[in-house]
């Protein structure tokens, strides 16, 4: 059995620790939290150092704190995998992990959620099959914490919701529901909104709500198209399409990472330098026959 | 430059020519064919050994002679990449050319097509999303080769054309297109096509037409779909669709992975067992920053 830490339980923690028990060859060996709050049937820790065995960290941690936890985690010897999310950041991740990982023998799996993550490798399969052309990447309808994030910095509003909606083309929609603090002005938090830079170039639309809890939904989506040419035929057409529970999905991968991670050598790697049958338990005879 | 050659020149030897010199990375260096018939441009041999130095071999042979070119060609220390598409017979293929590759250092890529080939990564990472359920593996519509030419062996059959049509949960419809000899029985031959091994168990449709030629459609597509658990959350929808022309898309990917033959150790792999990411030209870095 692969010895499984979880660093952080929130959201995407408690459905690692789900992903873990569906596992046939995985075990959860104890839980890093900030506080000592019990989880039925499972140690918990504030600190990894105080775990005996751990083959692999899942970080489930905010992106910003990533980078911190998994130098220290790698530095003692133990494989992290991480969903960092901030695309244009992940290269310098990459290369700054790939040195303490070499350095104490360890793998980091890093971006391993599904984009980046699976969405990553799809879009790498659809441009090797059709080198010219382009590709875009539909994200939703679901929640963008970022966009949400950018909302409840405003003042006046007690809670946010902005959903992303996909108009085609890589272009979005925003659908933004506030939830007003006591004599807050929608107009003028409404055009706060609208002139965020996170706002600013996409159509967005502000509704005042009384609850933004009860529209909490974590479902997800997204639709890549690549229309292209393979060799000098025009016109191939390929598409993926999910329609998922985000952080369900986020936590499945994660741990179809930290399977993959003892399979390769030492440093960090992108989901698009792992082969595919290393996220998967079981035999590599048995996969090819049942998937090849 | 990767110096390429090319073995076998019919549809898809054509394509493979065609995808090489659309790589920026890549040059045929010269063409194995059964007789002397000239390529404007390129050399022609009918044995690879009267050509030099080259890298890799793309079999677009007939399947069953692929074990036979690549053991040759692998003992000669070049890389092969093939299509070879008897799926049951993929792990047995594997195991044959592992051997010889590793005896040889050199690198056998098999069953690099697009069902088997770039389908078998989409549906192995389908499964690691959601490691319990069902996937369904829809084609069409788009003619079928094998059924093709089963209705051909028939006697009375001058021409045949065996159109797949997929209804979905991995069944399909057979559309058959016959041209008859002269005095041949429409209704004997429409009975011995519906009671074929190929067609019994599918709903099949049998057509007669003048002439088979003026049908030609080398177009064909792919529905994956997959729904299942991530973790203990049930319903993730997942879908992948093509529609492309048949032999461009697996030559393109042949040459992709001629590419990444480069970029493994010796023996010899499936797609799946490759990291997506060696299949493209360029700099790790770049493709990460691009892709990920």
């Amino acid at each position: 059995m692969i010895k499984v830490a979880i660093v952080g339980f929130g959201n995407i923690g408690r459905r690692v620790l789900e992903a873990l028990e569906a596992s046939p060859d995985m075990e959860c060996v104890g839980i890093v939290r900030r506080e000592l709050s019990a989880v039925s049937g499972y140690k918990v820790v504030t600190d990894i150092k105080d775990l005996e065995e751990v083959d692999v960290a899942i970080l489930s941690t905010p992106s910003r704190k990533v980078e911190e936890y998994a130098k220290r985690i790698l530095a003692m010897g133990i494989n992290t995998v991480d969903s960092f999310d901030i695309h244009t950041q992940i290269p310098q991740l990459r290369t700054t992990l790939d040195s303490v990982a070499k350095a104490h023998d360890a793998v980091a799996v890093i971006s391993a959620g599904w984009d980046p993550g699976s969405d990553s490798v799809v879009r790498t399969l659809m441009e090797s099959l059709a080198p010219r052309g382009i590709t875009y990447t539909n994200f939703g309808p679901g929640r963008s914490m970022g966009h949400t994030v950018a909302v409840r910095a405003i003042s006046g509003v007690r809670d946010a919701l902005s959903i992303t909606i996909p108009i085609g083309t890589g272009l979005h929609r925003r659908m933004v529901y506030v939830e007003l603090e006591e004599g807050a002005d929608f107009n003028k938090i409404e055009q706060a909104i609208t002139t965020d830079p996170y706002f600013v170039n996409d159509e967005t639309h502000v509704q005042q709500v009384d609850s933004v809890a009860t529209l909490n939904d974590v479902g997800h989506g997204v639709n890549l198209v690549r229309k292209g040419v393979s060799g000098k035929t025009h016109n191939q057409l390929l598409e993926f399409n999910m329609k998922i529970n985000n952080p369900a999905l986020t936590a499945q991968v994660m741990v179809n990472m930290a399977r993959a991670s003892l399979r390769q050598k030492s440093g960090a790697y992108t989901m698009i330098e792992i082969p595919v049958i290393d996220m998967l338990p079981g035999e590599k005879e048995d996969i090819i026959r049942h998937l090849v």
